[in-house]
């Protein structure tokens, strides 16, 4: 099997070069890092993906999660990853000194997180559900919470989950059912049914601590009554031990791919004897399960862009090894066939690859740098990088999802027939990597956040706050003579951009909230193109005088690479914005008149 | 499990309504046939779907044929199927009366196979297949060869298989090496392998008949020595009964989806007693092939489109009767929550799969009618509707096939966590959708086949026909008040399409072959999107009027749905030529001149 899932040389790239992570350690929270630490870290993920993780990939496929009784058998390399995970520190590495972490960057985490994704998505996430699960108990929890939970969590000896979904509710969490009585002991009774929760039931680990949505009784409706709640697996007993808690596993979910992870189905007090621990305050669940989500989506968008990286490492190999045809300009059939690489259809699919694969990354990390910027800056500075994150956020999950389905896709295609089977590991990156669509916020809902939510809170600052960044890049293209052109294309891709915008808040305006939003899964397709483009602007910026200084050959062909890259993106996909900008404009309510009676026949 | 799978109302629509395919009754040739025989044919199709093809079609893909010794263990219920078919004629029923077969158009024999392929496309495949096989006999073949196995594959006791690839050679048929040794007693001695040819061993049958492709010693290299031959897996032999003829299944490939068919690689001649039988002329074997092959191109886009057909019909039960969130106008979360299928987003996803598989049905029914005519005509009429069918058939097994994934794709994320799960059939409908870009041909192939071939035989004789069928459509639907913007967006598509076929072409006056076909992909996809805009503004003009005799509630919902889809298509789909427009207009050689190396990292 293809054993290179991602490139170190490119998250250096994109770390170093472009984003200048090196800048972070200037600042008094990380002034103890330096570049060699990053480096140590990215070459730890790097190697924990190739002996831990990647081993496994296929047969954690093929052997899924069971489950025995009201137990889930996982594969075994589980139990040793978040041991290796707990004992490294790397499940709350992002933490504070005093907080038990080591004051990592989100930035250089996110980068360590792509690296376990692409080496083994479904593996990825029971270390990575669990920091996010214990940052929020960090965040909004008691100090006896904390203290309970957060360091056998960070010793990966506990499992942390987000139970948000319900059999009834699967979107609309304003119908969340599952209830919480309160008693006179401080903790609360739990009754419901939680569905599609990850890694909410499984034996790698002693315990598990759902992060949990619930209404206390009598809370108003809808989201303003909606709590968080700790609703571990095992609750802590008075003689210091663990006792069950009344939560039970009722089903476990077989799925299309990602399926190293079990899925379940949660009962919450069937007999009564759920005990739920009030996170914060009442009534403000929503808000706080958001920092968890907001995060979760930043992950999705990266185990989208890590599976495709991976796929196409996969589809790269194969074609540079299987002779097939001859160049078109040299039919003869007596001469040897070449490499696929070397027809012009092929090299096409390679370069769409990268440039979603690489593009994704880049935009992932440029969040993640804005995370944690809005943490060490104050005032002003600290708003616009929170604004960015805010706005961006929808955008890196959705179009490296989205893009990344068809990344893969494309990889699949490279191997032709092989590509279908399972000998090779595309088809199952093909399943694996449909998930990322759906889970965290459909596509559906990240176009209603963007464009109902994000792009006009505080009357439009965030969506101005990056026309100003991508301005900037624009300026620096645009001195550049090589890059002026690109610059002009993403200059008028803005200016469509922002036509678009200003025709639909216009209808807004007007009230007519349905139509406003009708599109919005187009309009946050036409935005994930430009935001990709700006991300491949700047990759060209570093990379052409980069190559112009005349490395040395493997260097200069790197570098080549990215300007072709660059150059693909905006041959080939940027044109693309002109299909979602011309239905955009054209806001005659379709979709809002068909009458679900029309679909008969 | 969702039951419905393909539309009745909308396949007499688009036989009927719009391609007036009871017209072909009015050819001497077809004038024992009438609407009411057509209608049997299309009801039986619909019973045996429902009866036979459905009710195995989860079962099938999780229990798929084995390699037991040599031998493939297939699902009983293909035995069941093919003595079904060979008795109820289907397998034969478009040859001639003097053949043994029905005579019944290829129109509606199209149609029927559609109901199939919906219904369990693994399981439509061994009837189909054999269909094909049958016909290429029929048509190159010895009497001998026909009297030998025409009417066992008719009967459905043999099956008939399409073997051209070669390990070495997947889509370069030049290079095949598969070799024929002549013999004195006429037949040839084969030695080779073959690999993923469908069906090319299983016991639901007694014999397999192999339509297969080698290269007689001493033949010329490239395609120019290649011959077709029938090489049976068991041959006649002296006591009238069968033989083994030294056809070896020696591996079953394990497939992302389309699990119900074996894909098989086949040893040919190892023991050195492999007869090979001769079809038609030395060296003529791949332009023989290409007729099957071009069927069989057609069946692909009709596979793609029959199964988006059942996912489309799958998401949209979900969708009525899933309840999710409110009206975004209503928001008020003590109100009941209604079906997902009245959210714009969901009504745009539901639209999006329509116009794909309703627009794809029709393309191909267009094509399946160009066959009859051209059958049925001389002179001129017959070679118009050859090269219209030369010219759509890359498009027709193209569009299907990779919209397909697309559509049965939103079909999925309709489901949401759901469409991921195995208990809905929309996973199985994605992973077998997956093959169609792959088998018969891949999207990259078809491409240089449209742009390299069809646009510029004969002078562009093909597309210059193409133009003035879709001008005749142009100039019916500007006659319509409400459809001449469609009209007008048609035309100015196909402007666009001039431009851009007289910029390529022009390239390859100049010679730059290479360029020229670069984004031949491209090409296909911009082409492809076009001619089901033609297809969709064909319905429209049949849906319009109509509707305006005020029809029964339930027809006139389904022509208000056409009109719909067809505006549907219009509004989201045809801009999207823009893209790849824009880059086939900027011939800048980018995926010629990157080189393999850059890819490095």
């Amino acid at each position: 099997m293809a054993e290179k899932f991602m490139s170190m040389r490119n998250l250096k790239f994109l770390l170093y070069e472009v984003l200048d992570a090196e800048s972070l350690t200037r600042y008094p929270y990380f002034q103890e890092h330096s570049r060699e630490v990053f480096d140590l870290i990215l070459d730890t993920g790097m190697k924990l993906g190739q002996e831990l993780l990647r081993p496994c990939f296929s047969e954690m496929d093929k052997k899924p999660p069971e489950l025995v009784g009201d137990e889930i058998k996982v594969h075994p390399a589980v139990k040793t990853l978040m041991q290796a995970c707990g004992e490294g520190g790397w499940i709350g590495a992002h933490a504070s000194y005093e907080q038990g972490g080591q004051q990592i960057p989100n930035t250089i985490m996110t980068a360590f997180r792509g690296l376990f994704a692409a080496a083994n998505y479904s593996a990825s996430v029971y270390p990575f559900l669990t920091s996010g699960a214990a940052h929020l108990i960090l965040s909004f929890g008691s100090k006896e919470l904390i203290e309970t939970y957060v360091p056998k969590m960070f010793a990966g000896e506990w499992q942390g989950t987000m139970a948000l979904t319900e059999p009834q509710a699967g979107s609309s969490l304003t119908d969340l059912t599952t209830t919480a009585y309160p008693t006179e002991a401080g903790y609360y009774q739990l009754k419901g049914q939680k569905i599609f929760i990850s890694a909410a039931e499984h034996d790698a680990v002693e315990n598990v601590v759902n992060l949990l949505l619930a209404r206390i009784q009598g809370a108003p409706p809808g989201v303003k009554g909606v709590s968080l709640f700790v609703a571990p697996k095992k609750r802590p007993a008075r003689n210091g031990g663990l006792e069950p808690n009344d939560v039970i596993c009722a089903a476990i979910f077989h799925k299309l791919g990602y399926r190293g992870s079990p899925i379940t189905q949660l009962s919450l007090g069937e007999n009564g004897d759920c005990r739920g621990y009030l996170v914060g305050q009442p009534h403000q669940g929503l808000k706080y399960m958001f920092q968890m989500m907001n995060e979760a989506r930043l992950d999705v968008g990266m185990g989208a862009a890590a599976i495709a990286s991976a796929a196409y490492y996969a589809a790269l190999e194969y074609t540079r090894q299987r002779p097939q045809g001859r160049k078109i300009t040299s039919k003869d059939p007596t001469q040897p066939q070449v490499p696929i690489i070397e027809h012009a259809d092929v090299k096409r699919m390679l370069l769409f690859q990268r440039a979603v694969v690489e593009g994704s990354l880049s935009l992932i990390l440029q969040c993640s740098k804005f995370v944690d910027l809005a943490h060490l800056c104050q005032g002003e500075e600290k708003e616009k990088y929170e604004l960015l994150l805010d706005l961006l956020t929808p955008v890196a999950k959705s179009y490296p999802s989205e893009m990344g389905i068809l990344s893969v896709s494309a990889g699949l295609q490279c191997l032709g027939g092989y590509g279908y089977c399972e000998e090779f590991p595309l088809e199952q990156y093909y399943r694996d990597v449909r998930i990322h669509p759906i889970h965290e916020g459909t596509t559906g809902i990240q176009g209603m956040d963007l464009l109902g939510r994000k792009v006009v809170m505080k009357n439009g600052k965030a969506f101005a706050l990056f026309l100003e960044e991508t301005a900037k890049t624009i300026q620096q293209a645009q001195a550049i003579a090589e890059l002026a052109p690109l610059a002009k294309s993403l200059q008028a891709a803005l200016e469509k951009l922002k036509t678009v915008t200003g025709h639909l808040t216009g209808i807004a305006i007007k009230g007519d909230i349905e139509l406003f939003l009708a599109d919005a899964t187009l309009y946050l397709e036409m935005f994930g193109i430009i935001a990709i483009a700006w991300q491949w602007l700047l990759q060209s910026i570093v990379a052409l005088p980069a190559l112009q200084k005349k490395p040395a050959e493997a260097d200069a062909n790197f570098y080549r690479g990215k300007l072709f890259a660059g150059r693909y993106f905006f041959g080939y996909e940027l044109p693309k914005i002109e299909g979602p900008a011309t239905r955009l404009l054209n806001s005659d309510g379709l979709t809002v008149e068909m009458k679900p009676e029309f679909f008969a026949d």
